[in-house]
């Protein structure tokens, strides 16, 4: 019996995703930090100013092919075949909010276009909007890949569709590959500054586009992190963006706002709904696992038991592997089919508590859980056997565990009555976990005075304008959002059976009627955002 | 004759003050500029880090008293006793927009308290308001002492003031008395950075003061530079500031939203409005100064015909001299007497022109504008003599020549209509003069990006609220105002006769009616922010 307050919770990299889990309590775990800075010395940055801003004076910068980026010309080429979008690389300062030397230097910000749909105007008709997604902590083609709502919607609007990824992820890594090498580095991936990179690039974009171009509406897409930028972006920019639409983003996840425990009470009462029993048997999971591998002849049994690529040396590893498949199978809880992070069947938790329901009177707890887990792991059926200690990222996350230490402290607490092992927070020892991992101290606070948050209803009721906040309940992070109208045009949409940014992802035949609802109001209320802008550009200019 | 384009116009310092004076030509001058850096070695900016943050986790950062920041305390408490407010130092970090090793350091942040009418809340009242002068380019105790208008309502509103100083300004210097000696120093002094400044001071402020205080709303109070610091602020952090009152502040300034042209226009108009003789006295000037100065018998003669304190060496001193007369007078020109940058008579254009107008035919040109500018350096008559070459910088404001070389960009021209020798700008030749002065190139479209401005009716109709744009249009700075209601809670108050933030100036009992209504009406939507505030706060808690 151990699973006391402090416990081991999964390492940072396994639970760095788009959906942020948990990081706030990760970095006390025993295993070795992947992002712990190896000490390599620190490079400068290549200092390349694209031909276009050495001497522009007054012109945008401009962006390049990927050739001229130093990107594979042939390897742009063959996705451009098989991709619906382009990539593109912006020249984009380093730092934009200070003037010391070093704030110029410029690295290739990635972003890709789809213009297929796109209404060009001219000649008296206007050009259609851009929508724009602002990238989250990964590749962007990855985002670019599961928010098919933004190509359904498209051809209606006449759509420009342009993705930007975030910085210092996929390919837009400031310092290529030595990008993770240190504070001096990491230091440079902020929010503020991703957001600045986006106002940046929209800007350049639009001037460079064409005359009718400068004229489109710009709305901004996002999802999970990349909803808080979103949403966050029209707050800082609304001279760029006329509206945003943030879905299953967990703005108010900080500082004191949202009860500490929400989420993992939030995980357990997905389960809960679907059985009690399920339930039950996850709570009892964790002593059971943690006592039986307490030595090396348990290691090797619970190695079998999880058909272990190789013997497990840490009984934390099949703690986090269970803790993974269980909290991110319910922030995809979706209701068809679907591959975002793993292949899963239509209402995956609804499918692990059948597992776990339906083994005989007697079995063993533990494969109850495995099998439960096996699931999110191969539903497909192809795994010969699981990577338990693989802290793997297959979709270049990495920067999260610092962005976590830094500005993204979300205090997460688990209390007695949820099914995981009970576990506290306090921001002294977050302080102290991140100066241990990155050299750095977080700004507990700075989100929420940068960006607001507190009695968000009362400060927003008479200010700002355009904005969705989506949320599904079976998401966990939906506790941390919007779920309420803030006024007319700062809307809620919240469905019971929605999860992690369930909107955003392609329609299905299988769609239930509440989600293809949910959709439409969407649709309807961007529609009326971009006809309201047109209706007082023809109205000053009378 | 050489009054050409690229004529030489006032070295930066003379003109950088909180007026923000034709910086943007003023590289070009010929002149040494006195913010060059001297080439000091770089020296690190010491870590203290205050007792209260180093292990403070979640805790809000705590001001200190002058002592334990290692100022005077005698002299502190001597200037308590004679001055309407105290002096405080908040530990602010350097850089709050990356992460790196530097960012973190800490530097004392001066601010001035005032609580003699603070209405302290409690027991069921509610705590007064906040006002907040949102600090320029200068010593806060300048503008506090000039803001008058704050004093003279605190009663009525039961409010604390607070005077903010801007960071690199005063005794707010992160590097102390190195801060201007580099790039890599400097780099830090940007608007954004100053913003944040007062969010977070603001947030430590409110959270250490009361509870009663916590929920106290605060209103942002700004002149100049400092009015465009509190229209943003108020836009970008809606959460810490119900309203804005931005006085004199050319927020459209930038890129091509202005005609280029307008304030040298605007001031030339003033003059013009007195007397067409007056304006064409000073048009003619220029080229006869520049024409008697072109070789030492006639920098001997000019130098006693100005009553200079020794021979001058450039003939552009004299045109500096002259300009920066006619030029500040004009934005000064309010209708009593008052003294914030000279000592000067009620309608000192009208003066000037009357000086002008009152010499007798014939009389030499030089010595009518001589006349007229001595008003501006002597109406009190007791200069012996004039240091014409001195760019002395009474009220500490040297940074601004690096601003204006970096985000704040305003280009500005001279039409051959105005009373100034003709200007042209360029982006490229600004770049160019940035680089040679201080190492650095300006981002020339940041602000417009990061804050918005054109078409800036359109983008705020539906977005924001509660700011005033107070303008006088005798102030040129007017021109790149805000001259229009927005919405109904983002209004411009216009006074024909008004001049620079003159609403902002203690109320005098020869002020004319239409002053007196202007700040009757200012106090009145302040009023109504305050009690919407209060209403909007008992409707949520039913």
């Amino acid at each position: 019996m151990a699973a006391a307050s402090g416990a081991p919770l999964p390492p940072l990299a396994s639970v760095a995703l788009l959906l942020l889990l948990a990081a706030s309590a990760a970095a006390r775990s025993p295993m070795p930090s992947p992002a712990a800075f190896p000490g390599a010395p620190p490079r400068q940055l290549q200092r390349r100013r694209p031909a276009s801003s050495s001497s522009s004076g007054g012109r945008y910068a401009v962006a390049i092919s990927a050739a001229a980026a130093g990107h594979d010309d042939t390897a742009a080429a063959s996705a451009a075949a098989t991709k619906p979008f382009t990539a593109h690389y912006f020249p984009q300062e380093l730092d934009h909010f200070t003037f010391t030397p070093n704030s110029s230097a410029v690295f290739y910000h990635k972003y890709l276009v789809n213009d297929t749909f796109w209404r060009r105007g001219g000649a008296g008709e206007a050009a259609g909007p851009i929508f724009v997604y602002t990238g989250n902590e990964g590749d962007i083609e990855w985002f670019a890949t599961n928010t098919g709502f933004m190509f359904d919607i498209a051809p209606k609007f006449g759509a420009l569709l342009v993705f930007i990824e975030h910085r210092f992820y996929g390919e837009s890594k400031p310092f290529g590959n030595d990008s993770y090498s240190s504070a001096e580095k990491l230091g440079y991936l902020t929010s503020t500054q991703a957001l600045a990179d986006y106002a940046i690039l929209l800007a350049s974009l639009k001037h460079n586009l064409s005359a009718a171009a400068a004229a489109s509406p710009v709305v901004v897409f996002g999802g999970s992190y990349g909803g808080m930028l979103a949403s966050w972006f029209r707050l800082k920019y609304p001279h760029v963006a006329i509206g945003a639409v943030a879905s299953s983003s967990p703005i108010l996840q900080f500082d004191y706002i949202t009860p500490w425990s929400s989420f993992y009470d939030a995980v357990s009462q997905d389960y809960k709904s679907e059985s009690l029993n399920c339930f039950s048997v996850i709570k009892a999971t964790w002593d059971v696992v943690e006592e039986k591998g307490s030595n090396d002849a348990g290691l090797l049994e619970l190695s079998k038991t999880f058909r272990a690529c190789k013997t497990v040396q840490s009984v934390y590893s099949f703690r986090n592997w269970l803790w993974t498949a269980f909290v991110y199978t319910a922030m995809v809880d979706y209701p068809t089919p679907a591959n975002f992070l793993m292949n899963l069947p239509a209402y995956p938790i609804k499918e692990m508590c059948k597992i776990i329901d339906g083994f005989p009177a007697g079995a063993d707890i533990v494969d109850k859980a495995f099998a439960a887990a096996s699931l999110y792991y191969n539903y497909t059926g192809d795994q010969a056997c699981f990577k338990i200690e693989d802290g793997g990222d297959p979709h270049g996350l990495s920067g999260w565990g610092w962005q976590a230490c830094t500005e993204m402290i979300m205090p997460m607490t688990i209390s007695n009555e949820s099914m995981f092992p009970p576990f506290t927070f306090t921001y002294d020892e977050k302080s102290e976990d991140c100066f241990q991992s990155y050299g750095v101290r977080p700004r507990p606070h700075w989100i929420t005075t940068e960006y607001g948050g507190n009695k968000i209803d009362q400060v927003l009721k008479r200010f700002g304008s355009n904005i969705i906040f989506s949320n599904g309940m079976r998401d966990p992070w939906s506790r941390g959002g919007v779920l309420k109208n803030i006024s007319s045009s700062i809307t809620a949409l919240v469905t019971e059976k929605g999860a992690h940014h369930l909107d955003f992802r392609s329609a299905n035949k299988d769609d239930p009627d509440w989600l293809v609802e949910q959709r439409r109001q969407e649709v309807d209320i961007i529609q009326g955002w971009i006809d309201q802008y047109h209706e007082d550009i023809a109205q000053m200019s009378k």
